[in-house]
């Protein structure tokens, strides 16, 4: 049977160590069956993927970054419940991009990540989300989104 | 006796066709009792609201479009529940202005979909919130609003 | 033994009045076991604490703004609940910083108030959250963080 760990493996997707918040914050609260995970940055094995859209990403490069989140907030599910398929919906997604005024495809940009987790976790990776902007994020990344999970008991 | 519905119907609201994301997310999620919409931009019947207050657009015409917001928010709930009724709370909001620098009036705009709330929902409509602001919002909305709703068993 | 009030004394904290919204909207919303406080801005009892990072406010002192949001938190739970060790949990802190483009030290800003919930909540007080920035916030202020917590039974 299809888990999300194998279609994982399908996309080639191995997930990393979850980010490390560096302060007094944790990456992840569970809080009876709600999974609250931080904002992750869009950032790869290769470090930390900087930019804003409209001055020096393109929208391609922007729907990778966000892809990216996708990943780190999977590899937080991942560290908070071990077995994936104890996901029982993806809630909510904040999204968040840094970008220059004039920059509008701000939705195109958050499916990257929004595809990541119905290609993961199929219909129940369906989710409500939003998809704002920020005149800058942390270290200069170009996308952080944070997200809200319910789990099977 | 005086139900959301009739509310709408003395404040002359038509609910809209519920906006359909673009995208592998979903309208709303519900998780427990607990109903998460999506982001709704302002729009309404004539297209999108486009604007950025600070530069571009007033203070009221800022506060219209955020009462869209809100009439979008309602219309998802009405496709999520049927009879508004089942709306025990609305929990929290949270409110993105589209802003150039220097235009501070963002609680004052938001509180166009504030005050929708409790005209259609009365004491149910009081809500906790946010009001932020974004350099730009997708497809160049002036206003946009998500929001988390209690439902009745 | 040590509460989250005795640790509010030993910090020499003195809870304010807690803000009033002028608006529709209230400082704070109870679902089920779960406590929804709306955006507090910085302000301190000498009045708004206004600025935007990486044009006219230091890093230190943005702090300091962010730490006068997690007072205005707390000030808004313990109106909530009374005794603030019916906070079982801070679940998820939103924090966003006025900043000007070219600002990164988003993180850093907010662990004034993130800082703050471990000092008083201990271990309870580690949470979730996401930091992000925006261009403008409510009547200039600094920092804004709205919060999400679990009660106790």
């Amino acid at each position: 049977m299809s888990t999300p760990e194998t279609r994982l493996d399908e996309l080639g997707i191995e997930l990393p160590e979850p980010l490390k918040p560096v302060a007094t914050y944790v990456p992840y609260v569970i809080s009876g069956n709600m999974l609250f995970v931080s904002g992750q940055v869009s950032a790869s094995a290769d470090g930390l993927i900087k930019g804003r859209l409209g001055e020096n990403m393109e929208l391609s490069a922007g729907q990778q970054a966000a892809r990216f989140c996708g990943i780190n907030l999977i590899a937080q599910c991942k560290a908070a419940v071990g077995d994936l398929s104890r996901i029982k919906r993806v809630v909510k997604l904040g999204g968040f991009v840094n970008v220059a005024p004039g920059f509008t495809d701000i939705p195109q940009v958050i499916n990257g990540c929004s595809d990541l987790m119905v290609d993961v976790f199929g219909e129940v990776g369906r989710h409500a989300r939003s998809a704002v902007s920020c005149p800058e994020l942390p270290l200069g990344v170009a996308v952080e989104v944070d997200g809200i999970f319910e789990l099977a008991e």
